[in-house]
């Protein structure tokens, strides 16, 4: 095999709904590696919502993805053909090498990782940025005491079904809003968690309301708009707020707040994050969900799509909220 | 004089704006004290914004006002009878005494002040609640470093005018925003500020832009609505916001936030706060500002309102916007 296939940005959505025609499957040939680089297959790509930023050209966090460039992506793969020192063929390695069968690093960017006791997949999950992201978010942001109540808002997915997860291992009362009664029996009889919220049944109010009888300390927000603001209403003073995603506003669209004034009236605090920023607790934190993960004690489950070419379409649907878990692509 | 008038909240507006009907004049005999309480003739009572949430029935950081008792506010006044022995007639005393000519109080809530190097109606707004309230948010919240940025909405007013003159001590830009030409000379040509946003000329968001040529680093937000989503889209990462007022919100009404996406890609943190909740700050702060008045270096406006029956418009100009400068009435 000489060639090997990748999925460029072919063009921007600016503010509308991101469509199969923003995306180019190429084929491209295999390159020479260098002295000090690695040749790696990747078994797995995650598909994210941080990604549908990136697609435009605005002012955020990161720079835009570059039109015709391979679309930005964790990967976990192994490689294949090595001239650094530090790698063997055979090595299982996560990297950020985008949406493509293969790639190729050098050693800096790459993390050997060990798939005895913990599957591959889950270093683009609970034991990856996902994972990472709840970790931070709990641990730094909202800061929960045993006995407090948190809430998650997306809590089936990748990010949220460990904030739940974690929040319960230090004693809270943890709460998840999902959509579907699918997602929320498995949030509370899979996760764990002590209720969960189906936004799509129309009682979002009265059900969240029913759901924290002693208000709600902490949030862990995804999703921002309707799914926010009804969180926000149910704040106890001194409430903190990890805002980890605004899928909501991915599209470009206002978003009318009527319970900002909760911010001052119950002097609450809020700070937006990204856990890459934060490497310096990348080693606590994944520890703790390794073996969390690898005595089953941390559940998790995947939506995995069949081949780079399902990759548009699986973020489409990961967009509008159609993957149950962490959304993946199976590769090889 | 065996009686003094006062003013008690007779309605409520229920989400309406503040009406004169939702207050009552009435004269009451002046009451006799007991053993450790003082008499206190009023010279000012202090007109705040906060005022206008406590007339509303909820869920908030203090109590409704209640109906028929006499409104909350501050006060400065001197002691004209005293059965403490640490207060003695002709003492000049800071409290809580309300919307009232005259005020029975114990020891406990009251503070006794100097009137030789500091003017009293100050200890109600540079060297007292107001100036507190700038203090903490700038210190605690904001902690702008030299040459950052900062912007503070309300900037002519009792509250602002000290966050802009504390931040330019400190060697940041200050930026203030306020309504109309008038107030905006005066914040640049008198208090100093390096510019000001009239956002009464329409062009709130180029002129912002324009007044802030490397972003903003720090918002101390008065106002809320267009103004504080304004501040927020000109946000460099890592931003913090001090929330102390959203007078936007103060009449119940869903606010439309644009830039709300700004949070989480800029990595945004605020909180809201109310000074009152952190009395171990005040002695370090009021060290500060006292400092700063007595030698002339923070400079301060008053609108003074004469006599307490013209307390009811004062405050509906106060929340219209209408005031110059710290809103007082004068009682004696």
């Amino acid at each position: 095999m000489n060639t090997y296939q990748q999925i460029v940005l072919a063009s921007r959505p600016q503010g509308r709904p991101v469509s199969p025609d923003n995306f180019r499957l190429e084929r491209v040939p295999v390159p020479a590696i260098a002295d000090g680089q690695v040749l790696v297959r990747n078994h797995f790509l995650s598909l994210d919502p941080y990604m549908r930023m990136r697609m435009e050209d605005v002012k955020s966090y990161a720079a835009p993805q570059a039109l015709d460039a391979v679309m930005v992506g964790g990967t976990v793969g192994e490689v294949v053909e090595s001239k650094n020192p530090k790698f063997r063929v055979g090595d299982k390695v996560v990297g950020m090498l985008g949406w493509a069968e293969m790639g190729v690093a050098d050693g800096s960017a790459l993390r050997k990782v060990d798939d005895i006791r913990i599957p591959l997949s889950a270093y683009l999950g609970s034991v990856g940025m996902p994972g990472m992201t709840a970790w931070y978010g709990l641990t730094q942001i909202m800061q929960p005491k045993a006995g407090e109540t948190i809430v998650v808002s997306a809590a089936s997915g990748a990010v949220g079904s460990v904030v739940g997860q974690l929040a319960k291992e230090r004693g809270c009362r943890a709460v998840g809003i999902a959509g579907g009664a699918e997602k929320c029996a498995y949030v509370v009889d899979e996760l764990g968690f002590d209720a969960c919220v189906d936004y799509k049944a129309g009682r979002l109010d009265e059900d969240l309301k029913a759901a924290t009888p002693n208000g709600v300390d902490a949030i862990f927000e995804n999703v921002g708009g309707d799914i926010f603001d009804a969180a926000i209403a149910r704040m106890n003073p001194f409430g903190r707020i990890a805002l980890c995603g605004l899928i909501a506003g991915y599209e470009g669209e206002p978003v009318v707040m009527k319970n900002l004034r909760n911010f001052l009236t119950m002097r609450l605090s809020m700070r937006g994050f990204i856990v890459s920023e934060h490497p310096e607790f990348w080693p606590q934190g994944l520890a703790e969900l390794g073996t969390l993960v690898a005595s089953g004690k941390l559940k998790f489950r995947e939506s995995v799509a069949q081949g780079l070419a399902a990759a548009p379409e699986a973020f489409i649907g990961l967009l509008k909220g159609r993957n149950f878990g962490k959304q993946l692509v199976k590769l090889t």
